[in-house]
Formats: C-alpha cells, sequence, structure tokens
C-alpha cells in the first residue's frame, strides 16, 4: 500500500523532498502540504501531482488521508509539530533539529514514551550517506582495528554574515555529533572548543572553529567547522584506527584537464553532496525499516551541541553527563 | 497511475531489475514474472511483493494487467519477445543485444516503424550512469573544447575460458561503441582491431582486443576490451579536446590505509558500478520520458560489433556502412 | 673549492648524509668521520671515497683538514660537539634536536652571539621537502589568503614498545614545531596535547598524541602524532586559509591495480619519503646560502617541545614564553 | 677526481645542463663551452664558475682539459660532434636525436664500433625519471605479471603552427618509442599510425596522432602524441599485464581546494616534469656506470621513428626491419 505523506514547510528542504517522495522513492505519494506562505505550498503541491494544500498544520497532521507526516519548517517549531503527530499516532520524520533545546528535546522523549513505541524519525541524513555507510562498515568489520581518532572538516562556502558563534555548532556541526554517535556506537562525554584565527570573510563570526569530542570508550573525534569556507562545500573525515585508516572524502566520477590543472569539481552546496543520502533516507522511512536517527538521538544531539556551546565560551573542558537512555530506545 | 510491469527472465539481471522496481523506483509494481525456471520465476514473484507468475511468456505480453515488459532473458530469445511486445502495442525494455544479429534488429526496426511509434527501448544503461552523463554534459557545454579521441577501458575479471573471440566484442565492447555513438551523437564509419599478445589466464580466447572506432566527424574512440583482467571490474575513458580532457574513473567515496598501501577498492563485477545508472534507467523507463536507447541504437550497435568482429579476423580498417536513419528514429 | 666535510655519527643517518655528500652533492667531499664504533666508522670512510677515520671527534673538529662538521651523533653528544665546532670557528650541521634540554640550546645561543656570526644549522630538513616548500610559496603568493589553520598528521608503522610519552614529542612531533613556525613565520604561543584513546599496539605508550598549538597571530596548528601506526610511514598536512586550502600529500608517481585495489604504496620509513630534501638540505649547507633552521629554531623547538610535554602532562593550556630573539637571529 | 665538462651548445637544454652540472652533481665541473652564440655561451660560461668559452667545438672536443662532452646543440650537428668525440677518444652525452636521419646514426654505430667501446650516451633522460624507473621495476618484479599493452599520452601545451605531420613522431613520440624499448628490452616490430580528427589550433599539422607499437613478444604500445593540447605538458602512461596494471601519472606533492575546484597543477612544459630525471641522467653519466641509452638506442629510436612516419603516410601497418645488433651492444 502506498504512504500517504504529508509535509509542513515546503522551503528549499521541504519541496526537495517532496520531489523525492514523488518521483524518485517508491511506495509514497505526497498527499498534503503545508506552510505559511500558502502560494509556496500551492507550487508544491502541483508539482507533486496535486497533492492537498492545507491551511492548517494540526489538520493536516489529524487528517484522516494523512499516514505519515515530514517536518521541514522553521526550527522553533519542530517541537509542537512532533508532539502533535505523536498524539495523532502517525510516524513522522523531523529535520534537524529535533527541537532547538535539551528542554523541547525532553519532553518528545516523554510523549514518545507516554505513546509506547517509536514514532519519530530525525534527519540526520548523513546516516545514509554511501560513504558514511562504507565506513562504518569496515569500521564494524575490524577492517583497520579499533578506532582511536576521526578527523573530521565540514566547510561551507558562506554563511550569514555576523552568524551566532553558537549557531555555527547548533546548526553545522551537530551533523558531526550525530557522526560520531553514530559510527562508534556510544556518547560523547567530553567536550573542548578551540578557537582558531577567525576568517576576516565572516562579519564577526568565530570562524572557523576547532571541537574536540571524546567518546565513552576514550576515542577523541575533531571537528574543523567552517561556514565560511569560500571555495566550495565539503565534508570529509578520516577514522585513525589501530591497523589503519579509513579516509571519506566522496570524490566526484569526472575529473578536468584544463587550464593547467587537473581538477575535481567541488559541490556549491549540500544538496548535491547528500543527494543520495536523501533520498535513501526518504525511501528508509517509507519501508519502515526503523534505520534513522530516533528522538534519543536528536535529543543526545542537541544535549551535546549546548555542551559545546558551553566549552567555546568558557574555553575548557566540559563534561558532557547525559542522563540514562529511556527503555524506548535501548 | 502505477505501471504495472511484466518482466521475462529472473536471471541475474531480471531479478535486479525487479527488486529496484519494486524497492527503488517510484511509480512501478512488479505484476507479473516468466522464467523457464520456473522456481526461480516464483521466487522473483514473491520478492516482488507476490507478482503473478506466468507459464508463457507471450502470455505475459499479452495479458491486460500487464503495461509493458522487461526482457531479460537469453539473447537468442529477444527479438521474438521484443516483436510481439511491438504487437501487443506495449512498451519494452530490452537487455542488450536488442537481437544477436543485424538481421534480427532490422525486423524489429520495421515491425516498429509499422506500428508508427516507438515501444522499444534498449538496456544501455551506461547512459544513466552519473560519471558518463556529467561526461556528456561537460563536452556539450564546450567546457574542453571539440572533441579529437576517446581512450575507453573496459575490463572484467574473468570470462569464460576460450570465450569465443568475437563474443569479447558483441557482448563486452558493445558499450563502448554504443557510449560511443551517444556521447558524439553520431555514427562510426570506420573500425580497426589490433590484437595484443593475449592474456595466458584467457584459456585461447584473444584477450584483451584494442578497437579503433571512427566516428563520421573524424573522432577517433580507442577502446581496450580486456575480459580476463584479474584484478577486479573497471570501466574508465578519458575524453580528448581542443582545450584539455575529461577523465571519467569514479571513484568509490573512501579510500583505506592499511599494510603499506593507500588504495581504493574497486568493484568485483559491472553491478555495483552501475547500480545507480540501473536505478534511473528503470526510472526514467518508468516515467516515459524517452531518454534511452532506441531500437535503432540497438540495430546500430550490432552493426557496428559485426563489423568489429570482420575486422578483428582481417586485420584491415572496415568501413562501417549503416544504412539510413528510418523516420521514426530521426 | 670542493669543501671537505666532517661527520661524527655514522649510523643510519650519517652514513646516508655521507652517502649523498659523496655521490649527489656538488662541491663536497667527505674528509673525515668518527664513531664511537671505529667498524661502522671505517666502513663508512671507505664508501665515502677514502675519508680518513678520527679516533676522537674534538680532533676532527679542530683538523686542519676539516672545513665543516655534520654531526648525527646520539642526541645527549649534541651541545658538545657543536660547542667545540663554534669554538673551532667552523659551520656545522646538526641533526635534531640542537639539544635536548633548553638550557643546553641555550648555552648554544650564548656561544654562538660570543662568536658573533652564524656557525650552526639544525637539520630540520623538511624545510627543503618540495612538498612543504610548494606549500610556503603558495602560502606566501597568496594563493589561498590568510591562514586560518594547519592540519597535520605524522604517523610511524612502530616505535619501541613503552616508549615514554614525551618523546613521542621530542623526538617525533617536534617536526611539525618546527614546520609550524617556519610555515608562518611566527612563533608558538600556546599549546594543548589531549590524549587520545591509547593504541594497544604501543606497549603502554601514550600513542597518538594530538597537540594542539596556537601561534602569535592566532592560527591553530594541531597535529596528529602516532608512532605506531603500524600501516606505514606518512606524513601530511593540510593548511587551512580564508580562500582555499592546500593539501601536501606528496603521493608517489606510480600507483598498481591489482587484487581488487588501486593502490599507491606508501613508505616504509622518513628516509624514502625524505630523500629529496636530505640532499637539498645538503647542497644548500654545502652552498652556504643559508636557507636552514637556525640555532634560534633549534632552541625555539626544544622549548615548546618541553612545553607540550608539561601540557600533555597537565591536561591544560600551556602558554610558551619564548625569550626575546637575539639580535643575531633577527 | 673531478670530470671536465665541455658544453656544445648552451640553449635552454644546454643552460639546464650546465646549471645542473655546475650545482646540483657530484664530481663534475663545466670546464667549457661552445655556442653559435658567443654572447650567450658568455653567459653559461659565467654562471658555470668560471668555464673557458670556446671559438670552436672541435677545438673544446680535442682540447687536453676537458675530460668529456655534452651536445645540446641542433640536431643537424649532432652527427659531426659526435664522431669527433669518438675520435677524440672521449665520452659524450648527445641529446636526442643521435641524428635525424637513419644513416647519420649508422655512421655513429660504425665509428664506435672501430673505436671499439663505447663512448656514446643518447639523452632519454625518462630512462632515470623515477616514475618510469618505478614503473620498471614494478614490471622486472613481476608485480602485475607478463606485460600485454602500454597505453601512452604525451602533449605538450603549444607547438610551432603547422609544425610538418612526422616532427610531431621524430621531436616528441619518439621518447615513448625509446621508453617502449627500455621498458619491455625488445624491439618495436610493428607499427600503425592513426589519424584522429586535428585540433584546429595546430595550424594545419595532423595533431594529435596515434601510434600503435607491436613489440617483439606481441606486446602492443599506443602512444596518443598531442603537441597542441593548449591545457599544459603531461606525460603519462598505464602498463596492462596479466595481473594487474601500472600507472604512472606522477602527481606533484600538493593540491589547492580553490574556487570550487580540488586540483593539481600540471607542469607548464618538459623541464619541472623531468628536472630530477635530468639531474639523475647527468649524475650518472659523470659516475660512468653506464645506465643510458646507448647509440645503438639512438639508432634504433630513429629507426622506428622513419618507420612510423612512413606509416602515417601511408596508412598501413609497417613492420621494423631493425639490421642486427652489433656486438658492441649486445
Ligand atoms: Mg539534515
Ligand atoms: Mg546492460
Ligand atoms: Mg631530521
Ligand atoms: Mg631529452
Amino acid at each position: 500500500a502506498v504512504k500517504r505523506i504529508g509535509i509542513i514547510g515546503t522551503g528549499i528542504m521541504g519541496t526537495d523532498h517532496a520531489r523525492l517522495l514523488t518521483e524518485a522513492v517508491s511506495g509514497a505519494v505526497v498527499a498534503g502540504v503545508f506552510d505559511l506562505d500558502t502560494e509556496r505550498a500551492a507550487g508544491a503541491a502541483a508539482s507533486s501531482g496535486g497533492a492537498r494544500v492545507f491551511a492548517d498544520p494540526y489538520e493536516l497532521i489529524s487528517d484522516g488521508g494523512i499516514d505519515a507526516v515530514l517536518i521541514a519548517s522553521s526550527d522553533a517549531t519542530h517541537e509542537a509539530f512532533v508532539l502533535a503527530c505523536i498524539e495523532a499516532g502517525k510516524p513522522v520524520l523531523c529535520e534537524k533539529p529535533l527541537a532547538p533545546t535539551v528542554e523541547g528535546c525532553a519532553r518528545i522523549l516523554e510523549a514518545e514514551t507516554a505513546h509506547g513505541s517509536r514514532l519519530v524519525t530525525v534527519g540526520f541524513m548523513r546516516r545514509y550517506d554511501p560513504g558514511y555507510t562504507d565506513l562504518k562498515t569496515l569500521l564494524k568489520d575490524g577492517a583497520v582495528g579499533a578506532p582511536l581518532m576521526l578527523h573530521n572538516v565540514h566547510r561551507n562556502p558562506a554563511a550569514v554574515p555576523g552568524l551566532p558563534d553558537a549557531a555555527v555548532i547548533t546548526n553545522s556541526a551537530v551533523h558531526e555529533l550525530d557522526v560520531t554517535r553514530w559510527l562508534f556506537d556510544e556518547e560523547i562525554v567530553e567536550v573542548t572548543v578551540h578557537r582558531p584565527r577567525a576568517t576576516a570573510q565572516g562579519g564577526g563570526t568565530q570562524d572557523p572553529q576547532f571541537l574536540i569530542l571524546r567518546t565513552a570508550s576514550g576515542v577523541l573525534s575533531d571537528v574543523e567547522i567552517f561556514v565560511n569556507a569560500r571555495y566550495g562545500y565539503e565534508v570529509r573525515c578520516e577514522l585513525v584506527a589501530e591497523a589503519g585508516t579509513v579516509t571519506l572524502d566522496a570524490p566526484p566520477p569526472t575529473s578536468v584537464r584544463r587550464g593547467g590543472l587537473h581538477a575535481r569539481e567541488l559541490p556549491g552546496d549540500w544538496r548535491p553532496r547528500f543527494a543520495e543520502a536523501y533520498r535513501l533516507e526518504l525511501q528508509d522511512w517509507i519501508d519502515g525499516t526503523g534505520g534513522g536517527a530516533t528522538a534519543w538521538d536528536g535529543f543526545a544531539a542537541t544535549f551535546v551541541a549546548q555542551a559545546c556551546v558551553a566549552a567555546l565560551e568558557s574555553g575548557e573542558r566540559h563534561s558532557v553527563d547525559l542522563p540514562p537512555v529511556p527503555a524506548l530506545y535501548r
């Protein structure tokens, strides 16, 4: 049976998801959309083969013609919509962050626990990227032995000038917080944030930042997060282990020799880089095979991000004291 | 409306296609399958969500519950099944070759012309490979200027010992014949085949072979085809043009440092290498947007392959005198 | 006029230097050698075209037939031999470290200052590596804008089991301390050392270690130093700047496809990796054009290394309070 | 004892050789120079530490203060100067070609045979390139099994407009003729030359050209020679063997990320690409260890080049019927 999906928020991400669900995913149709900008919603509905445009997101969530909900609206709205989905007993895929505050995430954990089964998936799409899954497979298969370090680089060409320092962590580095937890299957227990010389291109933002994350078993995961790197979008990492290392750099299939250079193109932003990850994430969500990030993962990402923000401000090491994992997520 | 697909032939390729249509393509279901091996057919049907198993392939083709047909049976059967699909007025995706002989291909051209519109797509999946489409886009955009040469390498780890020399061309190099025609949008007009020293691993086959193809505008496309290359599966090419070159090598996303080497893994066969191409080919076929190889392309590939076989035997240059393109394919 | 070189210490490094001076450097002969192991000295002398074997290193230094001295003996002996060279007014190339202690280095600075001109060169050969000089040229030419970070990786396949933690810094990471100072033409002012999970292959050594160095202008240089990395020898870095990055990875000229892998070989130790650097270092020293590391550079390297050792032990950030640069070295 | 070298011809190559002999080679001095342009000769002499400027090249050759001669004058003069060196009994390193005609090369073989020992080395410097020697070592060590094919690419950014078609072979592709003979230690017995569509940038020259060389054991070596490739200078090859392949591409040590590209720089011409080869060639020649190309190699290169020119003109396969190797060169 084809799943009828409702999408809340039809900005860049929501529109991309609508397109993928319509054109590239098996077993799904976009049945409803909502956006504060009704024209934008109408456009997304039209290109999704005639989805219904809802005037109220809560109506969409509770409508009998909607089997599951995808939330791609602004961060501040995530909590309320996710809670409404749980209330309605419907599966929900929520773009990261699950909620901007630890408290908001905690309320979702409570609601889902009260509901008694998992309904929430958080859109940490890198868990579906073929490069990251390849890396994790190699690690799990023991190809390079026990892990010791992970070096991460995460660069965007440009951010809003004067972006708050904390947002560099909560918006961008949060992906590496999740990657670190997911790859090693353990929690981050301590964080330090170093301040390199800041680029003059950032309008005053502390950019780049250099995070040092320690996992429960002692693995050190360092993250260069640089949101005004100018030259292009790039996400890379190297796993360092006892018998070797694995590098994820995801080169494109072609290279060009021209004008004195032998070059491969870099993507301009995250969408071409993670296009396949988004498709696989959506297909997996539709299949209901449950491979994505849970509400607990969303909570932990926000929790660790807050610790990193505190560490950035203090310049000190901060321990990360996550509460015990609720039974539903073990 | 979801398209109901019938699959004839559920060997390796047919089963892969059934899986993709079921799990990774939007807008399709596998509604029927046929295979001489009824157990194999039943297995494919079961994993396709309960497709009907047909006892007769022609029944499948004419059945009212089948909208379109995918042919992945043995090469010798392609012609008859394709003709039956045309007779039934149903779209058909036929694995290469369209037919093993020029005469067989010609009969299909005639039947489709008599039918009056295009129904046949030939499964030259490389036309959908992101690397090849990237290459063609760069060429069409003028990124490196006018084309002069194309160097192709096509290696398989192992073939049947003593494979006939001609089969190296008709089974394997035929992909490069199609790539050359597709990339440059023109016909191959002359071919030469050189005989390098043969590997001792081929059981007597002339392997590798080295084809030199000349297109109508004079571009030279050389092809090293080596079906007992042992070390892995690899398809690469370099386009040489007036202002630069484009190389397609499609590296995997990760590399490993271990045991004194920094290495990227090579695929073991063509399926992982072209997995994305197959998915996109099927999606495009289901969408009916008509980007695939036509019956004329299938005819031309077989025609040029026959000229290459003759050139291999004679050691001389052979001109390729294709008949005029029928109106339906212009 | 050909320079007559005396070599003190004919172990691995001294013998390599003797060979290079004899066979690959213009304008030099090895005229004298000394080693505690007289047989080893005799061997080095013989393969250097008949150099004189000295029974006493101080005799070698003061001998009228020796124009300049190369010191490749054990670390603890460096100070005394360098001081004797200064005393004799002879140019001296001393393998790193200049002296194992800050105090020993300081005594050399004083002696050279008293002498009134520079005689001492410290063997930080990376300053001559074509990759590092390429990197510095790109930085100085503004190819990627103002520098912000430098990520360094320095791996050896194996170290003595149970190597003291401090030796990982003073023997190995000291190269990155010098590289950081040399590349950015400024001093390191603050250091932190993180302790990743230690490899089980190190016999108890804290290995790898992760150093964070801050320069006077705020550039952050991080160093993964890993002396039991098993898989091979590797030195890499990436300079991150305002408009782009430069990566130094020095791939070998060939790659091999075999057994399912496309691989480049990694060197087994530092000598093949830096063979060209050693040759250029020696040629420059013989030419007397003065491009190498000075006694001040040797002092600073030891000084910063000591700060890193303290930071490793405390787990805290340590500021590095170098004394003012003596006039001779400005 | 230091060898006193006389250089005939102080154009680009002669000046480069003079500099290397003076600054980077052990055991040599430039003692004399000759050039038709006396000012240019005086400049080369001055920067070689005061070499004598000769007014007559034959005087230089016969002068008692010259131990060996390096010939870097125009191609047409090579034969006479080499013959004079043989007459004088002096070792001579002659830039390729040994002589532009087969007959000229034959006269040198006769003269050297009459002399009774080898004096002549031909400057096929690629035999000293670390990439090519690495490739040969891998082949000889059996790393990839028995050889079957060699794919060569040889590109220059620009040639004289309207360069004669034959010169593309005799000036440029001649390097691959020598490489093929040297790598496989056997003669080329058959050649074919294909004409790809010519670039509009060559002023009428048949450029690129595509050579197919067959060795005595049946190995096929194909050569794309393209002297107006515009984008840069590049020499690459891939050896295809029974168990794997070896690629020589000689990447530079650094890469740059900038402006949407991850790129490595390509050299602008052959001198930076083969700088190390030239140094090692000269050092080996000075050492007299005899690893370079002999007069027979020079003869064979010119002989095969002539066959290729004939094959280019006829469009047919040409067999290459070299005379028996004279005893002196076996
Ligand atoms: Mg996301
Ligand atoms: Mg196919
Ligand atoms: Mg050193
Ligand atoms: Mg040359």
